[in-house]
């Protein structure tokens, strides 16, 4: 069987750390099995990076910035083969321009294009572990780049998506993913599988177990990932396409703080002024998430939507100098919303889960601001305050916890 | 004019000690001339990064180990980019993947053997600084390597060989070659020119201002060597084939502590038994320099010679396991001895020369142990308490001073 394993940067911060990441890969190679590793930088070593370059350059070019920081992957991957060394086991690292991880030519937020598998491959049968640095590619002018936040997650399910491996293992400080933050809801249940769409959304509402880009990527290449916890032995989490099927309907619950609400009223009731609007966020990169839009008085409409709290402060400046030509008359905003999600792929044919999702706020008097859905999510927007108590009643409601 | 500068590690130590050298780069690019800058690690970061090694492996693999180190020259030469952008220049850092710098397969010791120019000569003429890393290679196996101590002189003097610069300037924390150490001779005096056969042995005597290889190099590709502080702007010392005229017929005093020596008494009159003795020593990669054989008693031989100090334990236990196959009968060994060398390349032709250096350290009472001497060099081996009263009575002697 052909394992990539990959660690974030707290699985290898020191020795300590680093040899109990060696033991669990050499673990599966004595067993027989090739055995490629992928490493995040060490620890905090990213953030050391960073703040070094910015004390000597506060907008430092970026294509710099991807030269400093691809070195602290380099440094964990070859600590990580000395020490599989001193374990008495062959082991070898290899950075992205060893193994011609190419990319798009973006610094700081490249997307992989290429994977050249032929050295990892002679290494594999040398019976060599392999251990690549993550989070790094090198693009058409043999520039490092690198992938942006999570990019180490996607640097392992692209090898194991061209390498055809057998499994996908993505190793974090939890055991897996939850029916609900287990902070919040103590019931909470580790999942034993959930769909690549799911994943997708868990990912995207805030539960940092796995990046976005790499759960697409596993499902576009059909990538078997396991989200596991590098701690203790624990099953953890089976992403795939399809989970068995007395699946419940509902997978789990999820809140996603980083929110806040905008709302601009009595804005001229004509074609594309809503349009307009959203692009003069898109043009400062300012994602917008659940929409409503809803006549309000003398013929004009207003138009409510959320943003992320860390944009709320940008975008009001930006709307601010377009009032007039949205022909706009009031601007109000609040800050401490929150956004609740179910998710589950089995709630697409079945009307009566949203129903039961309302009824439990109601029933613990959470009130509801907005509504958003999607085929496999059910998401509202209440007050920031009323998000534990609302996931707790959720959660119960849909019989989620052990 | 293409000018390549190199600084070393101290040079670039923090953000003062960058944007210092930063300005001094941009100084003559401003003049209109393509600069090529070398740099070292940062400071002390290659000490931090093989105690790192060590703590996890205490014998890493030679191969991660230049995988580790080459992350310290990579750090340097990107913050120094981004120094440069922030005093409003262009400029590009560059690893030794990026251009090519191809090296012999031995990890740890590498020799260069190519160079590809096109991607430097490529950003020279966008009218860029590049800034390479020194120290390090790639070999045919597209693994880094690197070069041994003083590896980062090496880079700078072959960049200046393949571009064909028309100045290479190593900076140093001194002014330049001295006639000899002023810790020790006050009025020792900075040299404005040495050849590159002087400027060998100076290296070689532990005079540590530019490494042995980086001079041969040089020599052999003509390349127009200038030794200069990086604290201020004095001229500093030019190295190259011929000096002028009126030069003098010794250059220079230099002393090495880092000796000790060893006799092997008693040794059987054989063809061939002080090639064995030294054969023994050189698989274990104990160099032997002064060499002196006499016959001893009952038609034996006496073969003394000296070793670095540091390899004095190492050469002495080799020898005791060869004791009776050497036929030998005793094994002494002197550690507190050092060597002092006058060097000129104007000595050649001079016999008057030797006589005039025994003469000043018989004047001062200092006795000879052994004797070696060059074409351009005559070194004796004296006691090491010795070593500063013979060192002020030559370089009085031959009128060195200011």
């Amino acid at each position: 069987m052909l394992i990539v394993k990959k660690f974030g940067g707290s699985s290898v911060a020191d020795k300590e750390h680093i040899f109990n990441v060696a033991r669990r890969c050499i673990e599966d190679y004595n067993k027989g099995h090739d055995v490629v590793v992928v490493l995040s930088a060490m620890g905090k070593t990213t953030d050391g990076l960073l703040a070094k370059a910015h004390e000597i350059n506060p907008h430092p070019s970026k294509r710099e910035l991807d030269m400093l920081l691809v070195t602290g992957e380099q440094v964990s991957v070859s600590l990580m083969a000395m020490a599989m060394g001193a374990l008495g086991v062959q082991a070898i690292s290899l950075n992205a321009a060893q193994i011609q991880m190419q990319t798009t030519s973006a610094y700081g937020n490249s997307r992989l294009k290429r994977i050249d598998t032929e050295r990892v491959r002679n290494e594999l049968d040398a019976r060599k572990i392999v251990i690549v640095t993550g989070f790094q590619g090198i693009n058409k002018y043999d520039d490092m780049t690198t992938l942006g936040r999570g990019g180490s997650d996607t640097t392992a399910v692209a090898l194991a998506a061209v390498l055809h491996a057998d499994l996908c293992e993505i190793y974090t400080d939890v055991d897996g993913v939850y029916t609900a933050d287990p902070r919040i809801v103590p019931n909470a249940r580790k999942m034993d599988e959930v769909t690549y769409d799911e994943m997708l959304e868990f990912a995207s509402l805030g539960a940092k177990v796995l990046h976005n880009r790499s759960v697409e990527m596993a499902k576009k290449y059909g990538v078997h990932l396991i989200v596991r916890s590098s701690l203790n032995t624990s099953e953890g989490t089976i992403v795939k396409e399809e989970v068995k099927m007395e699946k419940m309907l509902v997978s789990g619950v999820a809140a996603d703080r980083n929110t806040a609400r905008i709302s601009v009223m009595g804005v001229k009731n004509e074609p594309g002024i809503a349009f307009k609007l959203f692009q003069h966020l898109a043009r400062h990169n300012i994602n917008v998430d659940i929409i409503l839009q809803s006549v309000g008085r003398h013929g004009t409409k207003d138009i409510a939507f959320t943003v992320a709290r860390t944009d709320l402060e940008e975008a009001l400046e930006i709307i601010k100098r377009h009032m007039d030509s949205l022909g706009a008359q009031t601007l109000e905003s609040e800050e401490k919303v929150a956004k609740l999600s179910i998710i589950g792929a089995g709630m697409t044919s079945n009307p009566g889960v949203a129903a039961k999702m309302f009824e439990a706020l109601a029933s613990v008097g959470v009130n509801i601001k907005m509504i958003s859905t999607s085929e496999i999510r059910i998401t509202v927007l209440i007050d920031e305050a009323d998000v534990e108590r609302a996931m707790r009643s959720v959660h119960d409601a849909f019989s989620l916890g052990d």
